[in-house]
């Protein structure tokens, strides 16, 4: 008896050639709809599929393959006696092979069709289908990739194909079916604004296998969540080694600092190492920003990722090529700047589409097992509350902000002293805030710190921290406020003269 | 014309009560195997399947509402004339109420049966039913939750069942088919070895709404991955307000350190601040431990979490009542010490499960809209390799284990400075190595350094640390190796007759 397979595709690539194949091969094929017809125009040997469901494809399509005729014969268990007589008695015939891709739900989605329309393209009959033969794969082969096709007739002609193969091709059909119902409960938590639903779908691609993880001894992937709204990560490569999974997570620390200053009339030049950043400059033009953000920290910037909210210049990119850099990220190079930056075969240089707000409405932690979600934290601060006796100077008010927009993407504990639109000393990720304001000094001994401005990611427990500011005649401080302390911290400001503004958002980042 | 509803359910909870009041409420019910059997028995009202498929459940119920009867059913257009006549033609009847729940396949699953039992619980049918009846939910209610019975009635009685309420519906009954195949195509990645597929389906499903997250201007849940193995988060809650979003995080930092001395002979006793910890003890006993990580950092700890590999006595609460602390997890507490402990109202006291090793295989980072995934880093070192001309001691060899556990789980750039296991000195999160180390030193200047040791989480790019350890009689280094420039560290430690082990092992942290 001939093996029959059954073809439905929406994606007809190479439908053809595969049918003509599995023609060859003896197999009789049962098509549906625009599947059929295709075949037919094409020469191949197919039966409509109302001649096997006895029934006629109804409701615009909606239901053509939804019969136990169809059902009947993927399902049934071949080394089963009583399910061989049951189809028998109900003149069912077998179906050994599926093959079917489904309605392009998400692509209607990306094209921004509207409801009606995306509605219509959930598909009911493939994923049906395809899961039938799925369950059933010891004796069905789903197929639900055109990728596959080559492969699968490669198996069948030299009569290769395992039970492996098919228990992996149903893996696949699974993994398919799963995320086109992520994808489509995701379209309705948007619709009905559900961000953190009971039930969390998330659906994933693989876009890159990576040399390794965080450490050699780790496997590293990089994947793509299947609907991302305007992933941050979106550049041009135009030189240098695949990026590694620590380039990719500094990257990341690198443009979320870009995208504070996105709005700005100047130009930002962000340093990045190990996440947190080392140097930031904003200047007029590229060299001016590079260069602050160079000069205020020339030991960390060794290794790290720069990234320019502008064009870089030739003058740029040889004071750039002075240095060690991983990464530099850039809206554009000049031909002169990219051709000496170039010389550097190692370095990793990216072209940055402009950088845009945050769409996705989450950033998560996994927590070995459980997820920790919360909301993108894209406010900077509610409003500049002077608490002190004394007013921050307009240059101070404006190194506030600059300040508060780099201690909020520093891990915490974060201070960041900065003067003129340059940060002149940092201190991240300590388990105490004295500590982080301690280092930030001691490790910038040689610096002046008069005139500058002292801006923490949150609220100083004890004046501890006015009172050692004070002492290297910092005389404006910025923070989200909120101790029970604070009054001793604006009694402090007021007997050193200092000013003091509160935000009244904190911007702890871990 | 009464209206039908069609009610297939694995878990018949509640469904007799609500199939009842449907009845009273005018429906005619269809039902299939069991679920019949159950209505019947109850009394209810109900028509068997086959009545309406004109064709018998086959295939031990593999084939049963895979049929155009029940689908077009369904699936038909109530507002498309065309629509409506087809129906009419083929003498389809109306179903205006689908109620399914599926076939337990997580629940077969995680009873641990064996592969053609959990293959014979994916549900086929099922969810071809609630995906054409959440299609069209214009016209058709979806209800796959029982805990949505009593609300539908109750709806459906004040004839207020929206058009909003059926696309919730719709939008459940795709997170859920959604989720199945999640769970499936998951159990097949394991099946097959596939940790990170070409698509990556993940589940989960709301544990907690937290209070706010990171910050308190951001939404924070807390959720549970449906297929996790042995989460770490697993703990009995005895006393104080519900976790905080950074609790959790920390506590998910602490619990890592505790597994790093699951099977040692000690008990540990670690501290946490914003992740990392600030300090780390080893004693024969609960006190001892909890004393040596007190004393490690007298300050930082102020607001930590502690956690402990033991059970909490008397003594051991006394101390800790003396400061105040967010959280305390042990394995267990004496009556007495439980006592004094909850005396501090919003002390969060955790009991927890003994801490077993992990079973997740990756950990992930998700950045804006893009997933950074890795395999869980649980290696510690691969052999400890002395690379100087002078060995270390037996004491310092077990410091340097000592220290490695610690430095791995703190924040990049790391070092720890230990001694008789303890702590003494932490530098973390810092963008130089050099500087991690001159923190560490500089924030415990009143700390006697001499046979102390000192721990890298990564290689020394300078013989700078091994100079500046020496300045404090530190005499002996353990780090992963792996510079360019080991031989200068090397030469350094040879210089100044310190001991230098490799491991061959980096734990970058981010």
């Amino acid at each position: 008896m001939s093996k029959r397979a059954l073809i439905s595709v929406t994606d007809k690539s190479g439908v053809v050639e595969f049918s003509r194949e599995l023609n060859n091969l003896g197999y009789e094929i049962i098509s549906t709809g625009n599947t059929f017809k295709k075949l037919k125009e094409n020469g191949i040997n197919a039966i409509q599929i109302d001649k096997v469901t006895k029934c006629p494809e109804i409701l615009d399509g909606r239901v053509k393959t939804l019969n136990p005729y169809i059902h009947g014969g993927i399902l049934y268990k071949r080394d089963n006696q009583s399910h061989v007589d049951t189809v028998k008695n109900h003149k069912i015939e077998s179906i050994d092979l599926v093959v079917v891709n489904l309605y392009d739900f998400e692509g209607t989605l990306k094209a921004g069709k509207n409801h009606d329309e995306i509605i219509e393209n959930i598909d009911i009959g493939g994923p049906s289908m395809i899961r039938s033969a799925a369950k059933n794969y010891k004796d069905v082969t789903v197929v639900v990739d055109i990728n596959d096709y080559d492969l699968i007739i490669e198996k069948l002609k030299t009569n290769n194909l395992t039970l492996e193969d098919k228990k992996r091709l149903a893996y696949k059909a699974f993994s398919i079916t799963g995320r086109y119902d992520a994808l489509i409960s995701s379209y309705f938590s948007e619709e009905l604004e559900d961000t953190y639903p009971e039930i969390l779908n998330l659906t994933f691609q693989k876009e890159q296998t990576l040399r390794y993880g965080e450490n050699p001894h780790q496997n590293g992937i990089l994947y793509k969540q299947s609907n991302a709204k305007n992933p941050i990560l979106n550049y041009e490569q135009l030189n240098g080694k695949e990026l590694s999974f620590n380039n990719l997570n500094d990257l990341h620390g690198c443009l979320e600092v870009m995208r504070e200053f996105k709005d700005s009339d100047k130009v930002v030049s962000v340093a990045i190492k190990h996440t947190n950043p080392c140097g930031v400059g904003l200047g007029e033009n590229t060299f001016e920003a590079y260069t602050k953000c160079y000069e205020a920290d020339e030991v960390s910037i060794f290794g790290g990722i720069v990234g320019i909210t502008s064009i870089i210049d030739k003058e740029t990119a040889q004071k750039m090529s002075e240095i060690f850099l991983e990464i530099v990220v850039a809206y554009d190079f000049t031909s002169e700047a990219l051709e000496i930056l170039k010389k550097k075969k190692n370095l990793r240089i990216l072209k940055l589409s402009k950088i845009e707000s945050s769409l996705q409405p989450y950033d998560m932690k996994y927590i070995d097992g459980k997820l920790l979600i919360q909301d993108k934290n894209n406010d900077l601060v509610n409003e500049y509350e002077t608490v002190t006796e004394i007013e921050p100077t307009a240059q101070q008010l404006k190194d506030m902000e600059f300040g508060m927009k780099v201690v909020k993407n520093m891990k915490s504990n974060a201070i960041a002293i900065v003067k003129n639109n340059q940060t002149l000393a940092l201190g991240c990720g300590q388990t105490s805030r004295i500590w982080a304001l301690k280092n930030a000094i001691e490790n910038n001994s040689e610096k002046e710190f008069t005139g500058a401005v002292l801006a923490s990611d949150a609220f100083f427990p004890f004046d501890d921290c006015v009172t050692l500011a004070n002492k290297y005649n910092i005389k404006a401080v910025v923070q989200p406020g909120g101790s029970m302390n604070d009054k001793d911290s604006i009694n402090a400001c007021n007997k050193y003269s200092m000013s003091m503004v509160f935000t009244g958002i904190r911007h702890f980042k871990h």
